[in-house]
């Protein structure tokens, strides 16, 4: 039985309504698939891959417009050039372990070869975050074949959070971490759209943790449960300090009609929800974030000028606060999904005592 | 008497300890200067001009590393070619109202040549907020006299927080605001450093509103105490959802030894205390901000490679936490040393009501 | 009567036609206006003001897209947070002196205002070079009446080059030079397109000036034809290695519907017109290019999505060739028609020789 | 017997001298390899990967400063956040056909981990061009293994141009192309410095081919020699208008001791190098610049601040001015290197025909 997310929880993040099925998927045509690689010999595996097709496998043809923002860059996003010069995502996005976002990356071009849908050539974006404290990184686990189960499995409706796909070996303030995701519904003048966040968070030290603005984490000290050992070292978070710990990657997608400038705009304005949970964007933090907005459909060839819409950015404000609040629940949702795991050379990440969750938001009068 | 900071009120953020003043000039060498400009007739002034002096003036001739960023840029910063091509300040830094950045930006080039400290010409680094609701800033009242005043005035030790200066005529979550202060002392492997903050804060809403994560902003609903009739027309901030909203422009000093790419660095993660305070980024919001380093000093001319020291990116995080701590604390000292004030057309802005902050603080467990 | 400009010279850059008047004004709507001071006593003054508008003085309630690069940013150039936050011009442009960027900026917020066409705020874009060498530029000789004379007289046609405006006291490979303009005609699949550029030319060494590929520069040696002691110093160009020796201001403009991301890359490829003439971005210049696009009308505000148009970009090569052609173009007309000029402490800078020029430009097979 | 280089045919651009053997490895340290694929058979291979070691493979231990810029992003380079945060290079750089980008990446992190000099996690920098015309670009020629036998050759000394390594099927200018590399050598009040640049030239049509100046690619149309038919579709690059056309990745070193953002600086000036050679960054064109500087040695760990040396700005317009004429220089021998090559489909790709070159030369005046 999977673990209860976060609003099962009664905790709500911010004001707006979530969407459906409070998922990235909830944008209509976003499309999400996972491949979890889980092995203890050879070599330990906890690793996979994440991809995420903004139309569901037509972005090859139909392309959304796109931007990003590199809040810490202490990691890996391929396909930024194009970003910043086109603005658009003309394939589908991949999340995966540090040391192999490149075989995720030429995989995908080879997806679409082999599907007929690449023409000439394409610049995946492909994203990471390290989880050599439980995976056997070293080992280079992932495989073309992976890539290709998760782009086959790519599906809408509910999206399996946690320990899956690339962020099977994932933690994050000092607990087990993976995928999470969230969603809010926003009528704005112009028309009411879904801003869906997708995070595979792995970043953050304990005492850092906030809840609704609850200092959940210093509530539950590392003396009482915990954190697994560093990942880039063996020691744990507490004595780590100034020591790289992890990354966030987040991927915002709405299906309202925004520009590539506004996209941009988006991804950087992710950051308050990261803020709030407690990510400080450290030294050694690849906190890297996409945003695509479906709400035109772009066309690589085209002999005519063509007709676009543009969302009035003066209420552009509403989007930014649903970005922040999907955010925010999103990073939660993985804490809450994520389950006890033991990895390489046996050391225990720990998940979210829920719990126990429960009786700190109370005393804090939530 | 003047009213209690924060701190008086008992509310401590974060972790590290804050400077000997709790403000910017707890950088050895930063010095800071208002001038305030209030009078009734024959138009309503409620503006002024706040000047920061990264070397208290001689920072002319010995440059300080610097870099910015632009959260939401809606809104005028001065010197963003020279920030990002050269990565210093190489004079006086000013904020002021959003008419008036030129003749800010221009009276600081008159006052290095009356000074004999213009070698050939400068790029001055000039920001703004927009006072337009108690001001009356289409008599465009300040001069360039107001700036050598400013200057003249720069000082190190306590700095004047509230509606003085560019500050003046501010307001932040529907309260009364202004400039503000604080400063925390880190101790990192390499030395102790000190980070200062200093901010013109003239953004958000009230409901959005938080004080050390507690949701202060919901608990004082506009309905209790009215948030002055919105800066840009005449309506209140909450119906006045997804319209231009204000600015905050803040500035980040340490005498760390940081490079330029750095400055940026810190500045970007200025972003975190923002957003715990409530900040979004909305689209109307010139949120920008300006972080620089006294730890080199840079002579504009060298024959000769100069030796400067560089602070281990490892321990950044240290400083970024800092920063974090501190631009949130300087934001909230900014609404708390700020006053009731009757402005253009007898619209009242309504400070921040300390003693029910009290007992809001309580009932949420802090 | 005035110089002849290059074409009359027999010398044509590159392959497309120019417009009907080989001017930015080419692009409909666009017009130019210059404020020119020139006077002897009390102090030297040989400087001005010039300005562009995007829409004739519709811009302020007609917007249009832009972007800008920033090649070698050792100037300034005001609004460049809102140009990457929004990617529109709100109101018209302006060129001057270095040392008064400011009172143009306000000046033209001003205007704004007496006229009803400000609404809340604007960010102007205003950018500068400098002309310290002919001008007594400690005098501050720009006012606010300079600024409303200049967009006073704005208006579409010829376009007056030369020593006018903010050029007239700038030089530029060591001869006179100033304001120059040029435009293209690009027959694209979506349609028939203008390009058109103005330049504020105030650049480089005599030896590296090249038109159409032929080392002029190299055949009119400092020795033959003084340079105007050097701006900066009083020492002449070529004993004036690695100085600081002047800026280039390019504003590009096009009918096309470019979006901002379209602009910003049109903006950057002006790099190569620049660069095949002679600039080569050194350190002390400040070489920042803006490119604006007509082809879409945006309205500040909106309830709705509104539709645009978006020219292909995989035809945007067309106009990146013409811009670079115009770019060429405008700043060896800028060459053409300034005239010799003594100014400052008796220096005098002089013209480009051009039937020189045309014995030179016979001997490399032209 | 290799083909002249330009030198060899009595062309010299600019006016700095080469270093001694006019190539990126005269920067000290600087090494190079290539793995070279080419073959018939089961599928057509004209391709490979060409790798830059910074310091001759100390480069992982010893960082060296680096900065970028994409002057047209229509491609790949990966590492671009980590350059934009950090500022250094920590690993070789690879250059390879655009499809395997991810695996050449992959590979470079896995040959750390196994020569025991990757701590932890590593952000190569890994760029592109489409070699497609010539090389059956969807077999997925290059292998690790390849990656390792490049790292494993590079070296000091003389590099191999033309048909090699990454360059192997590239086209520039309608002519066989590849691999090319200057250098010269600056002498700068601080001291001697070298700057070397070394590119793999895949752009650009015929007619705008210019070499020093003259309009060599205009003497030589496509009518008398032929271009390969075009890289992206089965139309020569006359009828290929507004289609991109390929690509260039430029690499700039030297052993000044530059900042990062002075390396950014070093990075975007190289475009001057590109446009004069006729270069105009067209759409599809991925041309994106590296620049790194070995005269500081960074270490990733470090308890203490460090010194480094800073080049003083101020002359840095002499290594721009190098950095441009090693950049043409290098274009150009990458043309003069590279022959007659058949490839995929029998495609005939012709190189540059250098005693035709003379003919054109002395008949403009050279």
């Amino acid at each position: 039985m999977p673990r209860p997310r976060l609003r099962d929880l009664g905790i709500v993040i911010g004001d707006f309504p979530a969407g459906e099925g409070n998922a990235i998927t909830d944008v209509p045509g976003v499309t999400v698939g996972h491949a979890t690689i889980k092995k203890d010999s050879p070599r330990v595996a906890r690793t996979g891959v994440t991809v995420i097709c903004p139309r569901g496998g037509k972005e090859w043809l139909e392309h959304v417009y796109a931007g990003y923002h590199s809040f810490n860059g202490a990691g890996e996003m391929t396909g930024l050039a194009w970003l910043d010069e086109f603005g658009t995502l003309t394939a589908p996005v991949g999340i995966t372990n540090t040391h192999q976002v490149g075989v995720v990356r030429d995989a995908i071009v080879e997806w679409g070869h082999r599907h007929g849908l690449l023409e000439t050539w394409v610049a995946p974006v492909v994203a990471e975050t390290f989880d050599g404290g439980l995976n056997d990184i070293n080992a280079f686990h992932v495989t073309k074949e992976h890539v290709f189960e998760a782009l086959g499995a790519a599906k809408g409706g509910p999206v399996t959070e946690g320990c899956v796909g690339g962020g099977t070996g994932m933690n994050c303030h000092g607990f087990k971490s993976g995928i999470g995701t969230s969603s809010r519904v926003a009528q704005t003048p112009p028309g009411r759209y879904t801003v869906g966040v997708l995070v595979q968070a792995n970043y953050g030290q304990r005492h850092h943790l906030r809840i609704n603005g609850v200092p959940v984490g210093k509530e539950i000290p590392v003396e009482d449960i915990p954190a697994a050992k560093s990942i880039f070292s063996d020691v744990a978070p507490k004595e780590n300090k100034g020591r790289p710990d992890g990354s966030i990657i987040i991927v915002v997608a709405t299906d309202a009609p925004l520009l590539p400038i506004q996209c941009r705009r988006m991804a950087r304005h992710a950051t308050v929800g990261l803020a709030k949970t407690g990510g400080f964007g450290f030294n050694g933090s690849g906190d890297i974030f996409l945003a695509f907005a479906t709400g035109n459909a772009i066309t690589k060839h085209s002999e005519k000028n063509f007709e676009i819409k543009s969302f009035p950015n003066e209420h552009l404000s509403i989007l930014f606060e649903a970005t922040a609040e999907a955010t925010e629940e999103a990073i939660l949702n993985a804490l809450c999904a994520a389950e006890d795991t033991t990895g390489k050379d046996g050391r225990v990440a720990r998940a979210l005592p829920t719990e126990r969750l429960h009786a700190i938001m109370k005393k804090y009068g939530r």
